[in-house]
């Protein structure tokens, strides 16, 4: 099989294609397990420092709002991951770059899989990367909740999902959406998500650094784990494009805790004086992002898919120290 | 005032600026009454039975695909209806149209909405038709039912309600979109939406004409009249925005009768040979289509902000009668 992935320099990229590579196949359209012969990567720029060296690798700059790039990245791909993205603050503070990328570029990715399918291929499959961001400050959220979002990022992100909706209903694309919470806990630095402090408590102090937390110990946030998000991305991308019937796109369950939690986890893990590495700044503006993110989240139809979530705080730590820090906590001066 | 009306060589167009003609005058952005000055209709071509004589209209040839040509008939506007679109059947049948004239489309006449609003003036009103094809097939509609299209118009429209949204939001627009029921009766003849044989059954035989009606009696339809869809749509125009907050778009109700009960109703008004006029041939593409429409609307925001629906299907046959035919019916040979 022949994968593409947008956004490969990002950090999600770097983690589906590490898991990919160890894994070495994934399901074609009828379900049959299939090599991956070759993974394109496709962004803007790639660190030098993330460049894995595998023969199955290719990495290939360009831009998603390229129709012309993007065509050419895509042609004879099996499959598309499409990660590729404005981030939500970054998409705020940037209308006319949030639209290009974010709902422009996905439309050259779908009409990239569709020219490639009218080529005479299988139909291409296509994972969407959505958001909670699409819901507009409901407490609870179910697979029922209207997509009402209240910032340009979820608008973007929305309007994409019914283009990947219908494309699939017309069969020029097998597209699978997944509708993520909040990811914790990112590695590398701070990014312009709203959401980038709810890394930084833990991510911060676990390597030794201070950090600011904008928002009160009571606010609650939805999250899954890096690893949970690969697997998801991966069981989408193999599941039966019926079990996605009629509607192409997912919420994902997560475990919501308050950030006070997230801070006690993260004291009892590795001690007093990391989680006082911390210092509480109320910042409004984030603040008030925050208090319109879900408080729960029933995401019945992902677990009856097979969608795995996080079972606790503990363990989101727990992977970080594993994944990023190698087991190893670093000595506080 | 300067108003504009995209889509205004259409059927509603006419009749909305029948009503502004009459009426002369609307809300603006601060709720005070204003005169219209200049009635702008842009569409690709005007049959010439339908100019109107007088001097507050303009008849303005230009393709709403066309930036440039949307920009510059927006110029110095203060507001818009935005009723240009490709129907439903049409949409699905020729995907990439409907991608460009009712996605496209709608993105030009937001930039330039927004263009026309940074260059100084004050913020531009934009009324936008959406449609309850945005739904998936729910047997009753309220206003907090997910838009999950399964047809083409429906997603292009539901995400140019997203964008809607998100310009009222940054404050690049004052945004009202209304999600209308079918409209019935259509004069004219019958056009290439799936829902055009809801109009042919009562408008055909009441002009002498046989007709065919494809789908069962029980058949349920949510519809709205011509009047009633003008009234809202100069109602959503003069509300304050602050009632539209914080969602732009706003599900109109409407009565949901069966075929067979309009039908019937037509029986009772002209006479059974009028209704006799009607063949009954069932077409499974078209009552497939039906079947998933909704067959209650629960418009309550609507109901609350003064939006009108019709009493009752006699109503909407009298009107029909009224209007198009003077009060009179054709003698049936």
């Amino acid at each position: 099989m022949r994968i593409v992935v947008t956004g490969g320099g990002g950090f999600l990229a770097q983690k589906l294609v590490q898991s990919l590579l160890i894994r070495g196949f994934l399901a074609d359209t009828k379900g049959r397990r299939q090599e991956i012969e070759k993974l394109v990567l496709f962004d803007l720029t790639f660190a030098e420092k993330d460049v894995l060296d595998d023969p199955r690798l290719e990495y290939r700059a360009g831009d998603v709002c390229d129709p012309a790039q993007v065509r050419e990245a895509m042609i004879a791909a099996d499959s598309v991951f499409h990660l590729a993205a404005v981030v939500s603050a970054d998409a705020e503070a940037n209308f006319d770059r949030g639209m290009r990328v974010n709902l422009d570029g996905t439309r050259n990715v779908l009409e990239a899989c569709r020219v490639g399918t009218s080529a005479g291929n299988a139909v291409m499959k296509l994972v969407y990367t959505s958001s909670i961001a699409v819901y507009g400050g409901e407490e609870v959220i179910d697979d029922r909740t209207a997509a009402t979002p209240l910032n340009s990022y979820g608008s973007q992100k929305a309007a994409g999902e019914l283009l990947l909706n219908d494309y699939s209903r017309k069969g020029y694309i097998d597209g699978r959406g997944l509708r993520l919470p909040t990811i914790i806990v990112r590695p590398g630095k701070p990014n312009k998500a709203a959401s980038s402090f709810a890394s930084s408590i833990i991510r911060e102090p676990l390597t030794g650094k201070s950090t600011v937390c904008p928002v009160s110990p009571d606010s609650h946030m939805p999250v899954l784990s890096p690893r949970r998000v690969i697997e998801a991305l991966i069981h989408a991308h193999d599941l039966p494009g019926e079990s996605f019937h009629p509607w192409r796109v997912l919420l994902l369950g997560g475990i919501a805790p308050t950030v006070g939690e997230l801070v006690e986890a993260l004291g009892h893990r590795a001690g007093k004086r990391f989680a006082d590495l911390i210092e509480w700044e109320p910042d409004q503006f984030i603040q008030c992002i925050v208090n319109s993110w879900p408080k729960r989240l029933e995401a019945k139809r992902a677990e009856v898919l097979g969608f795995q979530r996080d079972s606790s705080v503990e363990e989101i730590i727990e992977q970080f120290i594993e994944e990023e820090l190698a087991g190893k906590l670093p000595h506080l001066a």
